[in-house]
């Protein structure tokens, strides 16, 4: 699940008011400009069909999906047709935590692969090209800052693995297919856990990367759902994990309206456990 | 999506008629009857709180998601705990062909990657472990020989390539980002058909790596929708599209009526396309 937020009236940055500050969102394609009609065909959208700018100029929609990468692709191009300008897209959703509480939620200030390397490996034709996955840390640190003012809401900034995977790829001992030792799990889940790991989920690199190259404002906000050095199966009441489930959108709504200035005085400050 | 399809009843191999030559569906995974409880967590299943066998013991649902590991891994366990015997799996759906008319089914023969290799690598923990890809090469046979009793119907068999990505891993120009010209890619597509490969999806590879590791017999069956040595975006009409996409079905819902034994006699052969 992604929210997409405008900061075109964001009262914090006084700088981004005027049209001719703002960031447009970009795409690095030569040849889209070229074509005569562009078709986003997982989106039944087209640039002839559609008039985008008038239907997504001021677009604030989510989405979340495994195929992720086709997603932004059109997506980010639906943002470029559209002439979106200052898009701030946050990826909100649940993971598995390393050595943190259920229920925590987990800011990612770097989205790391299965080897803990701060990369994403898309292939392109037949080469490897190698990507960052920095995601912005001053929005990062807004989204601490907001999460503070929310009541007994557990919340940190760490690394977030991603993997290819959900059994093997993350060390799960209950898959169709496990080859593998309790012993070496808990190895590779503590490895990770010492090089800043905190939780583990399937999107976060390919999305840093993606919204890194095309100059869009990016975070990560997942809620964990269990110790991944605990258990491999979630073992929460179904309120509960409601209740968990919520989390990364109560904060980032709470987020949204501070940025659109509608935020109502919030009683005291929870502290922020770890 | 996927199609599977008990054998139990096959007409033409008696050999397996007798529950003894049954092959069941294992799980490779010392843990898992360790386990107090099993749930099949994005299937809502458990083994305590539903009775598999009887529930899902005649098995012949059919499925079709991007994260298609995450639900090989739950089908295949759901296959294991309800003790279902001598299954095939057919993953049916739409892909890019490569030299080759719009409207041709192609029947896999081996699932390949975006270096033309047929492996498959999975990361296990921090190791990347390397996979088989085949296919069984007698049920395609099968396939493309009941195909040639549908009128009007290309098919044939060829490599499939499994790529990670939709936009840059398959040369297409139209996604957000492309960084290769036009020769590039006109110059992978034709390397990939050298060596064999007709039509490009996102699934394959890992699908053939899994079923062949779990003893099910599988098979990829794919119509293509555009020739992409021609363009990169679909041009079919609504109607001509519907047909297209329903090829895989017809196919498979005939091959499933013959190994029932329901079949009526067809009309005339048409010769494959190829």
């Amino acid at each position: 699940m992604a929210s997409i937020l405008p900061a075109s009236n964001r009262p914090m940055r006084p700088d981004k008011n005027a049209y001719e500050g703002k960031r447009s969102v970009y795409v690095k394609n030569p040849y889209l400009d070229a074509m005569d009609e562009d078709i986003l065909y997982h989106l039944d959208l087209g640039t002839k069909t559609h008039n985008l700018p008038a239907m997504f100029g001021d677009v604030k929609h989510g989405m979340g999906i495994p195929s992720i990468s086709i997603m932004l692709h059109e997506l980010i191009k639906l943002l470029h047709h559209a002439r979106c300008c200052d898009v701030t897209i946050i990826r909100i959703g649940t993971s598995g935590g390393i050595g943190i509480a259920p229920g925590s939620v987990v800011i990612t200030d770097t989205a790391v692969d299965s080897f803990f390397k701060p990369r994403f490996e898309q292939i392109v034709l037949d080469n490897v090209v190698t990507r960052s996955t920095e995601l912005d840390k001053e929005l990062a640190a807004d989204l601490l800052s907001c999460s503070r003012e929310i009541p007994n809401f557990p919340t940190l900034i760490g690394h977030t693995m991603c993997t290819y995977d959900f059994y093997e790829g993350q060390g799960r001992l209950d898959g169709a297919l496990c080859s593998f030792s309790q012993e070496k799990k808990l190895d590779y889940l503590r490895r990770a856990h010492k090089a800043g790991v905190r939780n583990i989920e399937m999107e976060s690199t390919v999305f840093a990367a993606m919204c890194g190259l095309c100059g869009l404002r990016a975070a990560v906000v997942c809620v964990t759902l269990l110790d991944r050095l605990e258990s491999d199966q979630i073992n929460l009441s179904h309120d509960v994990l409601v209740e968990y489930q919520q989390r990364p959108q109560l904060l980032i709504s709470n987020f949204i309206k501070k940025q659109l200035g509608l935020c109502s005085q919030m009683s005291h400050p929870s502290p922020v456990s770890w």
